[in-house]
């Protein structure tokens, strides 16, 4: 079969490109080995916030009698009904982008694609037969998986990686979650609010460490005193797994110590899935595990690009699904903007939440900007009070000289739901006067933002 | 005493006001003869923001197995610790306002205002002693109370107004619910969610008639699912209290009928405060009852100026702030930027929340615009369907020509604090390509937005 445009993976790189291709005008094939929607939807983003969702009503259950409510005797779940939930979440968003295919007559190939020379794809089906497909643009979206450190050697039981995480058979007494970006913290949230005792081991000086630095201090104090334990400076040297659970030796700043626990979930980033897919056989050139791409996402051989998790650009759905519209939209001649990678927001889900874009305070210092600092902590927030959670702030950063908004860092209760205006402003090359000047809705959290830049101008009300 | 500045009425209009005003350097008073924080923040948006919190939390515990939780047997609540915990919440935010006031050095006289020629106020306090302020100017920020219907007179018992209706004695097991404004809509959603039988009767042919046709039909399906009866085109003719509860006759399309309650809440709006504060004495005019202003604030009298409720502008706390703000900042001197009328978001905090900023679809097929008009569901958003809490929809409306965002509406959890994004890119006058080009984080209910304009512009993926 030919085809103008074949893409190579359905995660939310790649259905959003097949998609975005069909409306062109393209006719299109997906190519998909596993479930359609990829990691993100069947393994990460969706049914990991089924999770948060679960243990976020189950923490209100526990905080009942702080509404006025009667106290909910024994509040208790299911462990496997929670997982359950998630999986059925993922299914019915998998069944959509199934439909959704169906609807721009994207054909959907399964199988394992093998990239060929002379803009052909090889695709070896389940029963092992194989069949060849040629597309004038062949788009390349197969993503990652979680990073393997070989001193913490993943068996899928014991050592886990998020896939597991997220549907192990019973709910672990205890577990060891090693790295604190949003994935380990994420999963760290979600076992310590159902019960698990939590352990996070972190190598930096910090959790979250691409955060702001106020906001890494503020998340560690949340979760510490939500009960779970934080080492930072800290690495997992080696795990012995012979006995019932795990014990890891970890070494600290004052010397080794080891770590029980039933699990030890490792979360120390994801590795580029680049082998094996005829790369080198076509020629397609790579460097430090990534794909090497052009500003349009074409790769060294004419015809093929890649996109999302391929790519040293952020590991984040958001980008593959950009940068997969962006690619398409350019092969097809439209005018295209060049993506922005300074104005990505970046999200974590627990609770509380933590959302942010641009640059952090500290790294606008580093480049040299002379700032205009301003927080407004979410205990002066009148929503905020009356929801019963002050647990937050929000924080900006503009430079003094122009007023621009170098960078946005919140905590707290829906602030993944509130960056996109802190996005769309600087998009929009937005002052600091003129978001202070937007009248916000009374009571919400959103105001906070408003404050936040007052505070940055010292026009502050409410603190 | 002299003072640079006295503000009359310590609400989100005057305690913002005198606040900025003495950040500018004013010798600064308020006066106020109730409680600091006014109707707002004492009788209004902040503890009604209290009770619905309690009530959703009410409906997760009622829903507990939707998460994989165990079931809640008998959920359940004392009124009055529901009552009290929203009182709580509203004292606790007077005292803010208090220690503000402090902070910022502005005297708090308490008693009632009497305007006087020559830039007077006399002010009675509770032992009926008065004394005499004067000020280079006098602001004032009296706002407004519940309207009262001649056929409806609130006794304060049985017929009541929102200020009755946040401090119940006991529950009633039934109310009717006459006006469907954001108010009236709140109260008959928490409750409906707390277990009272609740009639609305609306006099217009839909509910929330200030909002987006699409926006007043969805909510209403949705409050009906919810188990709240709803009667639009309809009016009450008479109540009649001599029972037990109240017998309302109502007149509707098909005849009369008579509707049975323990309470009736009146919820028709608001009359603003010009009475018998010396208005006329000192020469202010007003008109239909509203304080006639330029557009600086100033009264037809120099040296007064009035904000908030007692404007034809919007009554909403928001827009009163922003006015005393810029009535101040002017005062000062600085340059300043009118208020934009045609960007004030409004907000309904029921379940499903209701957010909204520029033109209804209808006003702006009025004004003669060529549209482009987008609408995301949210049964298509992956983080909507991990909530578990799909019921909603972000509609965006642009001028097809210039790419103009005449108006946004939104309905669904969360939406109060989404509807910023659109009141700041209006402000940065941005196009429909802007916003959809700028990279929403995934998964959340913020990028129903994106894909609301994407829809718009015939580009959505997910739809």
């Amino acid at each position: 079969m030919n085809y103008d445009i074949i893409v190579i993976g359905s995660g939310p790189g790649g259905y959003v490109t097949a998609i975005r291709a069909a409306q062109l005008g393209f006719k299109t094939a997906i190519i998909e080995k596993e479930s359609l929607g990829g990691i993100c939807l069947n393994w990460g983003c969706i049914p990991t916030k089924a999770l948060l969702k679960s243990a976020h009503v189950f923490k209100y259950l526990k905080q009942a009698e702080q509404y006025g409510l009667n106290k909910v005797e024994n509040p208790g779940f299911d462990f496997s009904k929670v997982i359950q939930r998630s999986r059925g979440v993922a299914q019915k968003m998998s069944g959509g982008i199934a439909f959704l295919m169906k609807k721009n007559k994207i054909d959907v190939i399964m199988g394992t694609a093998t990239l060929q020379k002379g803009k052909k794809v090889s695709v070896t089906d389940e029963d092992g037969k194989s069949t060849e497909y040629s597309g004038e643009h062949i788009i390349i979206a197969t993503g990652a998986r979680s990073r393997e450190l070989p001193n913490i050697p993943q068996d899928g039981k014991k050592i886990i990686g998020y896939r597991q995480a997220m549907t192990l058979p019973e709910q672990p007494k205890s577990m060891i979650v090693v790295g604190s970006g949003a994935i380990g913290i994420e999963f760290a949230d979600f076992y310590n609010t159902m019960g698990t005792k939590v352990t996070v081991v972190e190598f930096m000086p910090v959790i979250l460490p691409v955060e702001d630095e106020d906001t890494s201090k503020h998340v560690e104090k949340s979760l510490k005193k939500s009960g779970i334990e934080i080492m930072t400076n800290a690495s997992v040297e080696s795990v012995d797994t012979s006995g019932n659970g795990v014990k890891a030796t970890v070494k600290t700043a004052t010397g080794n110590i080891t770590l029980e626990a039933d699990i030890l979930l490792s979360a120390v980033g994801i590795s580029s899935n680049i082998e094996g897919q005829g790369f080198e056989e076509v020629g397609i050139q790579t460097d430090k595990g990534k794909v090497l791409v052009n500003e349009w996402y074409e790769t060294s051989v004419p015809g093929y690009y890649a996109i999302g998790d391929l790519l040293p650009t952020q590991a984040l759905a958001h980008v593959a699904s950009a940068e997969g519209i962006t690619c398409v939209e350019k092969i097809k001649g439209l005018h295209v903007e060049k993506i922005d990678y300074g104005n990505i927001p970046g999200c974590t889900y627990a609770h509380p939440e933590v959302a942010s874009v641009g640059l952090t305070e500290k790294q606008a210092r580093e480049k040299g900007y002379e700032l205009k600092v301003g927080k407004f902590p979410f205990s002066a927030s009148g929503k905020a009070t009356a929801n019963g959670d002050t647990d937050g702030f929000i924080k900006v950063i503009f430079d003094a000289k122009y007023g621009e908004w170098l960078g946005c860092h919140m905590v707290g209760d829906g602030v993944t739901d509130m960056i996109a205006e802190a996005v769309v402003a600087r998009k929009l090359e937005t002052t600091g006067h003129e978001v202070l000047k937007s009248i916000h809705p009374h009571p919400t959290i959103s105001e906070a933002v408003m404050e936040a830049v007052a505070a940055a101008y010292g026009e502050v009300i409410h603190i």
